[in-house]
């Protein structure tokens, strides 16, 4: 798109290229049950691409799919071609789904005497398995960021978005995905991993390449992710949940430093400084 | 907190500071009508500090309250000192807001007949009024992000907050806020400007310290601001609604650089390279 360009007090005109952000509407639907309606769950402002992924990450980190096993099935809305909506994904969840439950969380009106407990608590998601991990070399780890830069193919052009990344314990990336949102790119790789049968991530390391919020401890806790390498900084409920959920939270990854938070004995020196080969 | 520092394969023990993140819930009620209902409106995940001018930011930017004088009050859950919950935060609006406009968006259950424009169509928040704003001199467009850095101080901490200021068109900054979420930064100013009676923002830009996503445009339109300055990039779909909201978009500013995607007519270079004083 056309652009101006000011520079050391000049203005001239020139070109440039933005990531393109659009909204998403995820909606939810059982199979198997006499409840046939489809409920709005959320919009969210994403990237477009890897939607399916980003959907089935969105509903098995939310908790309202325990497992990739309770997704029938993820489509676009509406009958292709003539009047297929891209911004609209339908996920249908078999019935044994407590879908009644999530709509709760999201529907209740309560008085203020009952102070707050339930929606506060409601951001909360439960972690169906503790995460299995080992040792990490400390090479592997703070090699991390550069290796997912190095995939950024949407950053090198518009310098603008967040990615996401799942590692072996050895630094191979099995997938790298990227979005205008960190949590999109979080719920893409997770959804890669549903649809790959993979879920819980065992013996798998997350890598983001901003920073590390409550959230996207959550997410990858729920996973089953046992370490998040982050290249900016964690917050502190970040750093509590990551305690409680039993992640290994390293941020601040750069240039060969990084700060571990929370469960430092996952990560390990092994003698010759690289253990990424 | 204690951590651990990696260092080129080497590990040692240490301190660190972070930024707090705390989920805030904000609920919503009316008075002067006969229903005493107050309904849970949103958990944001937030730093404490400036949480009634992050509520009232939240409730004029969503367009919930079409300006400051929709809004009532604003309090903590509870009855001090014993029960006061200090992350649940009721905001009462006058009886004439219309609730139920709001309300009608979020618990709407609609079958995939009506394809999803509903849903969708609720995340664009009407602008009460077009944004006022003259020609400002790209000096103080460019030289704004300095001194935005410059009143950060948790940045200086944890470096892991975003910030957001609101500056005149000579270059003051009337109020600076931080969060761990770029948006709670947004609504924070917009919220002291709301309690300091200065809504809609005539003559005011906006600078944040991270990217111009869609949402904080929309934000900042709502509210009347006429130029958003970003020290990083800017979404498509944030470019879109800048320019059909009537919002100059600057971005990626910079060491003295620039570039400006939207609405350029209101940047001007002033001849002597310094407006700023």
């Amino acid at each position: 798109m056309p652009v101006r360009r000011l520079d050391s007090g000049t203005v001239r005109s020139g070109m440039d290229t933005v990531a393109v952000e659009e909204p998403l509407e995820i909606r939810v639907g059982t199979v198997g049950t006499s409840d046939e309606s489809i409920a709005p769950l959320a919009v969210t402002m994403r990237t477009p691409g890897h939607d399916f992924e980003l959907t089935m990450g969105f509903v098995v980190t939310e908790g309202i799919a325990t497992d990739a096993a309770a997704i029938h099935s993820v489509a676009y809305c509406g009958l292709p071609p003539d009047e297929q909506e891209y911004n609209v994904v339908v996920v249908r969840l078999r019935g044994t789904v407590d879908l009644d439950r999530h709509r709760r969380n999201v529907y209740t009106t309560s008085s203020c005497g009952v102070c707050g407990k339930a929606s506060i608590e409601a951001v909360e998601v439960a972690c169906p398995h503790p995460p299995r991990l080992g040792t990490v070399d400390t090479a592997v780890v703070t090699g991390l960021p550069d290796q997912l830069r190095g995939r950024q193919r949407l950053f090198d052009e518009t310098g603008g978005v967040h990615a996401a990344g799942l590692s072996s314990v050895s630094g191979e990336l099995a997938v790298v995905r990227e979005d205008v949102g960190r949590h999109n790119a979080v719920d893409k790789v997770v959804g890669w991993a549903a649809m790959h049968g993979r879920l819980p991530l065992d013996d798998t390391l997350l890598v983001v390449s901003g920073r590390a919020s409550f959230e996207i401890v959550q997410k990858a806790a729920v996973a089953g992710i046992g370490m998040i390498v982050a290249v900016s900084a964690p917050s502190s409920l970040a750093v509590s949940a990551a305690d409680r959920l039993g992640v290994t939270l390293v941020a601040f990854t750069r240039e060969g430093r990084a700060t571990v938070y929370t469960h430092p004995d996952r990560v390990a020196h092994n003698g010759n400084g690289n253990g990424n080969g």
